[in-house]
This record gives C-alpha cells, structure tokens and sequence, in this order.
C-alpha cells in the first residue's frame, strides 16, 4: 500500500500501526525513510549504543545544502497499558468520532506526520522547499534518551551538520492547537539525602540513636522556603520530595538510617551547580554540616530559554496565521530533547493538543493534522522569510 | 550418660546441645521431662497450635499439691547467626577460661539448668521442697509467642492448677549477678500513620498532592512533646517511629502517599487505650482529623507492675545473701513472657547477666550458674517462709 506523503492522517496511521514502545523501533523509521527518500532527502539512519543500555535506531534526513532548519521529533512510545481499556486498538490507527486513536497519536506520530506532509506538499508539483531542511528523528526520547537525540546531534555535527534553528513537534497544547508554544525549559535537579543512625532495639533508645528524628529538620530545609517567585519566562522554581525511607519494617526495630529522595524544576535564577550549594547550606543550617550525605543524580539539566526573536516570530506568526491566536510562550512541564538541541541552535517546540498523551485511548483529532501540516508549513517559510 | 540434675552446668551443657532454635524442641523438654521425672514431678508436654504458626512444644512439671510456686522459662532460642564467628561452635555447650558458651547460655537455658538444680539440692538425701513447686516451659518466647507461655498458662489454669507467684529467669542483670530484678514491664503500642496523597508528575506539582508535605507536622505531632516524666517504679513512656515510607523510587514521581510506623514503649500512667486516644488527638491537633489514617496493631499489652511486696523480698532477701547486694527494681527493657503470667499470679523476674544475649559468643560465667542456684534455692524457700 503506498502512501500519500501530502497526507498527515494517512502517514500519522501508518506510523501508529508501527509497534514502536521504547526502545523498539518497530518500523517506524524505516517508513519515514521510505516517504523522505523519494522527496528527495538523504537519508542516513545511524544505531547508538552504551553499556546498560538497549541500542536504539535513529535518523536524520536533509534536503539541501548549508545550514538548515530542523525538524525534531521521536517514532518512540510509551507502553500502551491494558490493550483491552482502550476504545480502539493502540496500534490500529482507527479513526472514529473524528478522531484518530493509537498510541503516539499525539505524542508524537501525528506531529512527524504533519512534518512530513508539510514538506511533501512544499515540494509537490515540482515546488521547492524555502531553504535546506532537516529531520532529526530518535526512538529514545521516552526511555533513558541516552543513544538517542543526544548521540544523534553529536553524530551530525560531528559530520559537519549546522542548524539555523528548530521546531521540535512536542504536544504543548493543553486545550486547542494555538495555545501554547515552548521556548524554553525548567531546569531538573535530583538528589538524596542520607541520614546516618545507629540501630538498635526499641526497647533500649539509649543504646540506639533515631535517624527519623532529623527528618522532620530536614524536610522544613528543604520544602519550609520558596526558591524564587519565579522570572519573565519562567514559573517560581519547585522542590518535591519524591521518597522517604527509613526502617526495616518491624516495629521493634529503632532504624539505622533515613534517607530522602527530591526533585527539583528549577528556572533560569538557578543552575544546577549554585541550586546545589543552596540545598546544601539549607542542610548544613538545619542539621549541622556533616550530619547528613548529600548526593545528586547524574541527570541533571540546567533551565534553557530561547529568548523571543526571530525563530519564535516565525513560529508564533505561523500559528496565528491558520489558529486565528498568538500562542502563549511558556517553560513549564517536564523535560523534552530540546534540552539537547539548545546546544546547537535556537529551538521552539510546539505541537499538537496534549491531554490523552501517554493515557489509555490516546488520540488526535484528524482536523488537527491539516491544521497543524499547514502551520509547519509557514513556520518553515517564515523561518527563511 | 546419665546427668546429675544438682550440677547446673551439667544441665546447662546438655540444654546448650538441644538445637532447640524457635520453633524446634531440639530435645530440650524431653531433656528437662528425664530429668524432673525422678524427681517426683508429674510432668505434661502440650503442643499448640493456630493458624499460620508453627506447631510449639511446651511442658509443665508440679511437684505437691495446692498453690504452687512457678518457675518459668523457655527453652527454644534465637539463630545463631555465623556460626564460623563463634569462638566455641553454639550448640557445643564448651566450656573455656571459665565461661560456658552457647546459644541460650544466658538467655535462659543456664537459667532454666539452675531452677532444676536448686530444686534437686534441695530434694537430696530425702530432702523436701518448701511447698508445691510447677515448672512453666515454653519453646516459643524468641518467637510469635502465640502457641507459648499464653496457652500453657491457659491450659493449666483450665484443669485447675493455681498458683502463689512466679519467679521467670530471664537474663535481668546488665553486669553482674545481682544487679537488678524486672519487677514489672512497659507497655507496648504499635501502629501505622497513613497520609494520603494524590500522586502526579513532580513536573506537574499543581495536578498532584504531595503526602511527604504533612510528614514533618506528623513526625513533629508524634515526637514533639514528652509522653509523660516517668513513675516511681518506670521510665519515662517512649515513642520511636521506626519506618517511614513515601514515593516510588522514581524521581520523576510524586508520592501517592506517606505513611510511617511507631512504637510506644510505655508506663503506668497510660493504658494503650488511653494512649491511642492521646496520638489521635496529637496528630487531629497537628493534621486535622479525617486527614490521616491511623491503625494499631492487633500485639499492643498494657504495663504492668509487681507492687513491692512478699514475693520481690523473698527473691530480694535471696539475691542479697548470695551476692551482698540487693537488686535494682526496675521495669525497663523490652517485653518478656511476664506479661501473660501477671494475670495468674505475681510475677519477678531474675536471671543471668544478658551482656552477650542474642549475640555471638553467647556466654556464661561457670561461677554464675552455681551462685544462681543458690539464689533460686532461697528464694524458693523465702517465698513459702
């Protein structure tokens, strides 16, 4: 069966019907080379490795030469959950209601569709593109993104790939296309805190010292004060502790350690680094320094922004343009590549509607793609404009 | 080879190579039936059960007729742990510098070995008892103590044995033989603080509900302010919170919920009913009510205490005049079979030096074992004098 390029819905069906739960690939890009190819694109598709960790498929595409504008996304899923609750099979790309059904419909199958269309039909009829274009597409951004976008941005520059900017396909919107773009992203600090006691019978206190006694202390240090009140761009900075453990379960045990688990969002007042001097001289004042040990994650990322200019204009305007709204510029929720793209070149993301992403009965609504085909359309005639 | 019951050590040896761990007999009652049998001890050897605990061994021994003085005890043990780490092999029952090694040493085979020589001495040579004497021996102190001292006690009490006072040999001295006697015991009160939650992404604070947030409120309610100063004949009532737990192991996550475990050890001055509504009120005042759950275990015991009276002199007097000293009466310390026999009869307990208890090397001075059957042969008398 071939498919319409030109067409998000049937590229956003074929995708879906492609089992691609991180960190299989599932065909997903084998499909996307099969569409790009005849458009026109190189294609190089490059596998990454590490130790601990599953190897995973990626690809990159451009058409052109110099510096392009890049597409971003993943063909990778998260788990369906129970295949039973849902309305329609998670990868039978169903539609009814309106509406296309399947895991990846929003997050992000249906946006590398509206990319693909929007390049396609640019293209049809002898057409060209404004200028060259990319897409850098992974399987890893739902899973440990370690042989994922990073790997793939190092492989590209590496082989002497430029970036002018980037339009990463992440659902942003909360409620309807045009609400929200994203241009930029909190920051994420892990860590743990451990405090040492001596164990012993509850019976005998004495002969025990409680470590659950300095966790009331530590957990006014760390959640008893706001960060910040947040800046322009960014919300107030956020600590959660995340877990809390002490005890082996017996009652007649006094525990021989507390630990706790936070994580902090954090925005561009903090970096990680001047984030973890400030958690520890909280500590060192509640507890006294060397009462506790303090160890961070290696996972962490510092807040990025890209500063309104022309890459969000052209964006921003692209989306008026088909919504009739200005998109509010936020730097809320989680984590996304962008993180790793910032480091090349300015990037926005924006994307289709958010609400069922990662839920059972996850899907779009099939208006949606010609809307948001038709915005990337312009976004990428306007960031060459 | 045949035992002299008038040897303490003798007995303790053979006891020691009983591996009688809870919830195995070892041999050890048979062991104790061989030897009371001859003299003149009408002996009975119930096992009890219930549902989801092991079968236990228990015997009891009387000597006379009418109200009898008990001697009480246990004769199954803890594991051994390492037994390469043992200087002497645990159930060896090895005797070096003067020190008896073995698990249940002191706690309370060699105890149990002087109340049956205290006994034969006093029977040798066409002797007498001063009175009617039982012995109460159960295999399941170390353990749920649910097919133990509770049921023997039940038992016996159903086919009408009656009984003037009891003398339990728990190992009550800190360091040497004559330090103190148990004249009573804490209560004990267990249960679980359950604080719910709504669980979320840690970036999407504002759609979830962080239970960590009201631990240190909590923790604050429940250790904040003393429980009470202490008694005449108690300690200060004790509250440790032994377990906390909250969270995922995910960073990512915030918890659904928190909850976390204590343990009262307490006086007189509460009963655990009076102290369960005690910590509802704390945590209402702290939390609010219907913001928590909170749960008891089905294990809690009240205090209990043996007012100075005829049965702590006699056994007093006897600790005096073997070791010049008199006893520290206390309380303290953990729970012990005491809590069941409270309700037939007075109760005191005094037994061994418990330094090495429970740990490797379990060991026990030679001279104690002959200085204990000496106290426990005066004390017998003293108690019908």
């Amino acid at each position: 069966m071939s498919i319409d390029p030109r067409d998000p819905v049937a590229v956003a069906q074929a995708l879906i019907r492609c089992e691609s739960v991180t960190p299989a690939e599932g065909g997903a890009q084998a499909l996307l080379e099969s569409l790009l190819a005849p458009l026109g694109f190189e294609v190089w598709r490059p596998t990454f490795s590490d130790e601990g960790t599953p190897d995973v498929a990626n690809l990159y595409a451009r058409r052109g030469e110099g510096e392009a504008f890049v597409l971003a996304g993943h063909t990778d899923v998260v788990p369906t959950g129970d295949e039973a609750r849902w309305t329609e099979g998670p990868f039978s790309g169903a539609i009814a209601g309106g509406e296309l059904y399947g895991r990846g419909a929003v997050d992000m199958k249906g946006a590398i569709a509206c990319m693909v269309a929007a390049v396609a039909r640019a293209l049809d009829g002898g057409g060209e593109l404004p200028g060259p274009v990319a897409f850098l597409i992974t399987g890893d951004e739902e899973g440990p993104a370690i042989n994922g976008t990073a790997k793939l941005l190092e492989w590209a520059h590496a082989r002497g790939e430029r970036f002018s900017g980037c339009l990463l396909g992440e659902p942003t919107n909360p409620e309807a296309l045009g609400d929200v773009a994203k241009i930029g992203r909190r920051g994420s600090l892990s860590g743990t805190v451990t405090l040492p006691g001596v164990q012993g019978h509850v019976a005998y206190p004495h002969l025990a010292r409680n470590p659950v006694r300095e966790l009331a202390p530590a957990l006014t240090a760390l959640l008893g004060e706001p960060l910040d009140e947040g800046t322009e761009h960014f919300e107030p900075s956020n600590l959660e502790v995340v877990g809390v453990r002490s005890g082996t379960g017996a009652f007649n045990v006094i525990p021989g350690e507390a630990a706790l688990q936070f994580n902090v969002r954090f925005n561009d007042l903090h970096t990680a680094d001047s984030l973890m001097a400030l958690i520890r001289d909280r500590l060192d004042d509640a507890l006294g320094a060397g009462a506790y040990a303090l160890a961070f994650e290696p996972s962490n990322a510092d807040a990025f922004l890209t500063a309104p200019g022309p890459l969000v204009e052209a964006v921003s305007a692209a989306i008026e343009a088909e919504t009739g709204r200005r998109p509010a510029l936020t730097t809320g929720g989680g984590t996304s590549d962008a993180r790793f793209i910032k480091s090349y070149c300015p990037v926005i993301e924006f994307g289709l509607v958010g609400q069922t992403m990662h839920q059972t009965d996850e899907r779009v609504a099939v208006a949606d793609l010609e809307t948001l085909t038709r915005i990337y359309g312009r976004a990428l005639a306007n960031a060459f404009g």
